[in-house]
């Protein structure tokens, strides 16, 4: 510890943890992307609220730059701290903090696991309902900063919707309690709305109430075979028209050969071009028969060429795992990952114009796609060769991404559904957001934090 | 027209159309609110969004302050133009714009009436769920920059939830399409969640993309006569735990005896301190065998006296108007009106307080109370006596609203559940939101509207 300006954090935060040893360097200094060497200034991990305002105090004080971090489990590089900064890590402050039956509320600290909030609100008989497979690393507050969705967005919407309440310290260290769970509160401009996605850039969020609802409906799985692309929107609608979904994901033949070489059931003897996992909710015997509906008017439209509906929970994880599984099996891959979105109604035309360009322009490339089509989200994720040299590969793939950069504004799309733009978006926000809006939301940061310290070069060039 | 600023306007823009008739500057220059005398420049009456862009430029150029405007139903002031501002009403542009099956969404330019949104969506056999009893006469532009709540708030909740995307004319001009439908979009700060509830000082929402949901389930409307006060959180919780709740409203003695002047037909015998409206589905046996069970259980524990189910459409309407008639109703008296929130698990203690300190500090007025139980939002209307000046019932009342300030304050609640801070609770805000909160609301404005031109007054002082 000879940095004299972490002498003087320390000495300003005597029971601060601080960690500077080259493996926790690179460690804490980076998340899933692996595109950036770390190299931050130090690691802090406090353990109170307190301690996060003397961290900002000192940041203020010294013009450090300051990078907030949770599971780092992002896939956009906005957790990733490469040019001396201090990363703040949420890990230590970890726990619930107060359930309130009434309100139907949990309070927690902002860096509790995912999975951890599941089993707390569960523990009282209720359910956070976002969810997705980083659910075990990544942190709650990571989901808030960045509005995770995941795959159950079709019933429960973006994290977005569950917030009932913030706490939040500022660049300048003050304590910003942010709606307190009202649930009508007109007073002003919602300052939680703009934390919620702002990746970081525009205040450490420390504290979440969450809003919990009723435990889901029993339900059933089923995993189909599709013949053609062309299909998937029709089941899609055949689907929602006679079903409650709480899930329906897509995958291509592709991505179900990485997660079976990864370990895998395979579901069908004979392969095909696209697969959707869907869950519905059952319960009575309407029900059972609007899914048995719903299949065969599939199957008779052709659009469906075989199927299979869970028999029981293990059944259900089984099919499960063929999605969930896709991010994992392709890591070894080092994918360069897309994650965009157009309204579900300019799903099929952005999906074909897509399609046809990247079969173009990826000839040497797999592209594996999957994704929520129900939310009008597609993750279009290309694999490295073994051979070729990584900074090659996202040379090449980055000369697509500006197509599809320039296909989604034609459709009105979003170059980050549910990511984040971080660093690696950043150089294509503004096929997603006009000029004005770049220019309000750099006025905005200046606003709330004049010195550019909170994970600066994020979202936009401070 | 001999006012030059004027005339450069209808030079800029020669279609607009502009009132400068003295009867059209009081109507277009107050809203429900009757405290201040109007004063507006002129009323512009933009016909399409260059027209509004038109305005804006020529307000830029000139350093003009407008006031945007809608049905102009608002209780808190917010479209008062009382001090030589350009009105910007939205009146003329009232139409629907597009309707999409897929995205289950309805385009709609912003001075539409509720009403007419309600319409809209349900010829397309879809809901606009927000609801309440100024439906016909305000606008969904004015609902959105209030974040307007109403009546089915328990079940839909506020206007926020439902606005997927924004169109948006800034203070200089510039068109902001913002969110644009999109299901999932984590692409930088959500612009559009921060026009929610600004109440006309971050820009001029021109058009809405609002989401549309299923027609609500059949329903039965029931009207409770409670014994106590103490009652009635024990009956609300009674109800929410066996029955799916549409609303859940309740009113007192005083409440009842102005309805039932007004025209509404008396529900029972006796007189009792407290009413109930609540509206649950129904629609097969084990619903409605719930709520009797529900009723049975409150009258057995001596929470509730009297009950009545309604019967039909019609008998549904009837009871509905004792609750929703009561604004109208006190209108004669020129009420002062309070619109506060707290959690709702705060609200047995804090009903007990305020109304302890309404019984001390009003002895002299009639106080009515009414509101929002499930949603922790309670009105509190003061009477005029019809023999006090304006002058001093309004400061007499303020008085007591400083105490209801810091009764608030204490239980972390809001003198603004769903009315706006406009001009009448603006020396409260302080009670609500932080310094540091407040100081933050005044970066974002200034980033947003440098020449502080947007409703200029209101929220805060510019």
């Amino acid at each position: 510890m000879t940095d004299s300006r972490l002498a003087a954090l320390q000495a300003a935060a005597p029971d601060l943890r601080l960690k500077t040893e080259p493996g926790d360097l690179e460690h804490y200094g980076r998340d899933w992307t692996r595109r950036w060497t770390p190299d931050p200034l130090a690691i802090a991990l406090p353990g109170s609220v307190a301690e996060v305002q003397a961290v900002m105090r000192w940041a203020s004080a010294h013009a450090i730059k300051v990078v907030p971090s949770g599971g780092r489990t992002g896939l956009s590089g906005g957790a990733v701290a490469a040019h001396g900064e201090l990363v703040l890590s949420l890990e230590r402050m970890n726990k619930p903090l107060a359930f309130d039956r009434v309100d139907r509320t949990l309070t927690v600290q902002a860096g509790m696991p995912l999975e951890a909030v599941h089993n707390a609100a569960r523990e009282n008989g209720l359910e956070y309902p976002v969810d997705f497979a980083a659910r075990g690393s990544c942190s709650i507050g990571g989901n808030i900063a960045t509005n995770a969705g995941g795959i159950r967005v079709i019933r429960y919407g973006n994290t977005r919707e569950w917030i009932a309440g913030l706490k939040v310290v500022t660049a300048d260290g003050e304590v910003l309690d942010l709606n307190r769970a009202l649930v009508k509160n007109s007073s002003g401009y919602d300052l939680r709305q703009l934390m919620i996605g702002s990746e970081g850039t525009l205040g450490v969020i420390v504290e979440a109430t969450l809003r919990l609802t009723d435990p889901p409906p029993p339900t059933n799985v089923m995993l189909l075979a599709l013949t053609s692309f062309e299909g998937l929107m029709e089941v899609f609608a055949a689907f929602r028209e006679r079903l409650q979904l709480e899930a329906f994901e897509f995958f291509t033949d592709i991505a179900l050969k990485h997660v079976l070489a990864h370990g895998a059931v395979k579901p069908f003897e004979e392969v095909h071009p696209y697969y959707v996992v869907t869950e519905f909710a059952i319960g009575d015997e309407a029900k059972e028969a609007a899914a048995m509906a719903a299949f065969e008017a599939c199957m008779e439209a052709g659009w469906v060429a075989d199927g299979v509906i869970s028999q029981s929970d293990a059944q259900a994880q089984q099919l499960w795992r063929l999605r969930e599984g896709i991010t994992e099996s392709l890591a070894p891959h080092v994918p360069y990952k897309n994650d965009v979105s157009v309204r579900i109604s300019r799903m099929p035309a952005f999906l074909k114009e897509t399609q046809a360009l990247l079969g173009q322009a990826y000839p040497q490339f797999e592209v594996v796609w999957f994704g929520h089509i129900g939310d009008g989200n597609l993750h279009i994720n290309v694999l490295k060769p073994a051979e070729m040299a990584q900074d090659q590969f996202v040379r090449e793939c980055e000369q697509v991404t500006k197509l599809l950069a320039q296909a989604l504004k034609a459709h009105e799309g979003s170059i980050s559904a549910e990511h984040g733009i971080g660093l690696v978006k950043k150089p294509y926000l503004d096929s997603t957001r006009s000029p004005a809006e770049i220019a309000l939301m750099r006025g905005v940061r200046r606003a709330m934090d004049p010195q550019a310290l909170l994970n600066p070069g994020k979202l936009f060039d401070a």
